[in-house]
């Protein structure tokens, strides 16, 4: 069936490509001219946010929206986040809260109606995997009914993974292994059209050694891609795990909201957004290209 | 050096017993009378809270605030969360804000100013250790100023808990004891008068027949515990993770919020909370001394 939200993804990387742009909006992101123009915060960052998504929505499959940024502002924040989100459904992008929520039954349950539904609604969630797979469960309800997905940590590219996700297993895999391949069974109720499923997968694009084994191996995972550009994945390293150019969006942050720095045009910061957007997409493309 | 948080929290063990009140506050908890008394969900939330706080606060160590439940109602449940931790810190209680964040570099540090800091500041937040310990590394300022704290994902008493926590590592130590061990001697920098730390463990009391193993080896982490009473762990069990009464603080949400359905007075569900705040305090007292 083509009702799951992740053949909606699937069509977009291909109509638009596999940036997915990070609106990791830190203040001090926002250009003084902005700040200035604007009479609370709140209404600053929506601003900001709404013209970075207008000027990249056909430059990029999704958004990204790193809800840690709008929390350390407390309730104003979070009603920039909401607007954000509000916006991105109006405009028909697909949004990622990058949430990484992770608890079970009740509160679990909870934190899917915070975030599949009302102030909060968004296409896509990230979750963390520690307390195992019915931390997952309750979030499955929103799966079945098509329109919503999740992204679970699976590999992270910080140095960190090695604490945990890099161990190995008695049984004879890593930790991110074991974690994957349970995922992906998971996985395998709700594929979509597209051959993925609206279980995604976390999956840093470092130590690219791994990245073949893991492509393979989580066949039917769609992945989000974070440690492009600014966090030293190359596009080369990032072909690795996508499938002909699909399967995974790549996410960039700070590089895209950031490039109006670069260009020394602070007016223009929208611009400069849209500029890198289109570069890194089409430096993926090309390198998704060479490695065929 | 006695200017810890945790210093703090074990003094209150001492003299109101080791009850942590759950502030799991769903809607349907509370009574039909106090929904109509107030205008909007927002104030009778808080109304709700803030009685059960008034009731319980010489009767328990903590509160342990779960926003999920607050999140579920977006904007104007954040408003209620953020009341309630204000209240919490007016009334000199010790808060904490169970919010299972687990992010690295500039979103962990951001996740730290939001639940430090501004509207949503707690003395504790707990932390979710997939990404490692450099998930962790942006909060130790705040440790380091003595105010704040941590309770980290150790071991929780869920089914899932076998998917990744109990899986055996080639090296010889469960996932849970491996992450227990790195949070332990990283708490070590830490340690207050009290002996203990302010790097908390999450550890869940049923399983007892680690308990004996977990107190040992974490010698100087201080346990949050949930998993007593609704969830199915006894007095006794929790006696074990605890040493000669302290060294730990015990949840209850449900039990303790709910009691007066099984008194059959709405009025006083706050009588009701306190008296059953209170029935657990000496049942775990007496089983302490049982096992002494």
């Amino acid at each position: 069936m083509r009702n799951y939200i992740i053949d909606k993804l699937y069509d977009k990387v291909n109509k638009n490509g596999v940036v997915c742009v990070g609106l990791d909006t830190s203040v001090d992101y926002i250009p003084q001219w902005l700040l200035d123009k604007n009479e609370n915060i709140e209404d600053a960052i929506f601003e900001y946010n709404q013209k970075i998504i207008d000027a990249t929505a056909d430059a990029a499959s999704c958004f990204k929206v790193q809800i840690a940024y709008y929390e350390a502002l407390g309730i104003k924040g979070l009603m920039a986040y909401k607007r954000t989100l509000e916006y991105l459904r109006q405009k028909d992008c697909i949004s990622i809260a990058d949430i990484k929520r992770g608890d079970i039954a009740a509160t679990a349950k909870m934190y899917a109606k915070a975030h599949f539904e009302g102030d909060f609604e968004s296409d896509f969630i990230t979750l963390s995997p520690y307390m195992g797979m019915d931390s997952i469960d309750p979030y499955l309800p929103y799966l079945e009914r098509g329109d919503k997905g999740i992204f679970a940590l699976v590999r992270t590219s910080n140095k960190g993974a090695e604490d945990l996700q890099y161990c190995d297993l008695k049984e004879g895999t890593k930790v991110y292994s074991h974690i994957g391949d349970q995922l992906h069974n998971m996985g395998k109720k709700f594929l979509g059209d597209s051959g993925y499923s609206a279980i995604g997968g976390v999956v840093g694009c470092t130590h690219v050694e791994e990245a073949v084994e893991i492509r393979e191996r989580l066949n039917s995972m769609f992945f989000l891609i974070p440690g492009y550009g600014a966090q030293g994945g190359k596009a080369e390293d990032v072909a690795l795990y996508l499938k002909e150019g699909n399967g995974g969006v790549v996410n960039s942050s700070r590089k895209i909201l950031l490039a109006y720095k670069e260009d020394g045009n602070e007016k223009a910061f929208d611009i400069s957004a849209r500029n890198e957007a289109l570069r890194m997409r089409d430096e993926i493309r090309n390198a998704v290209e060479k490695a065929r």
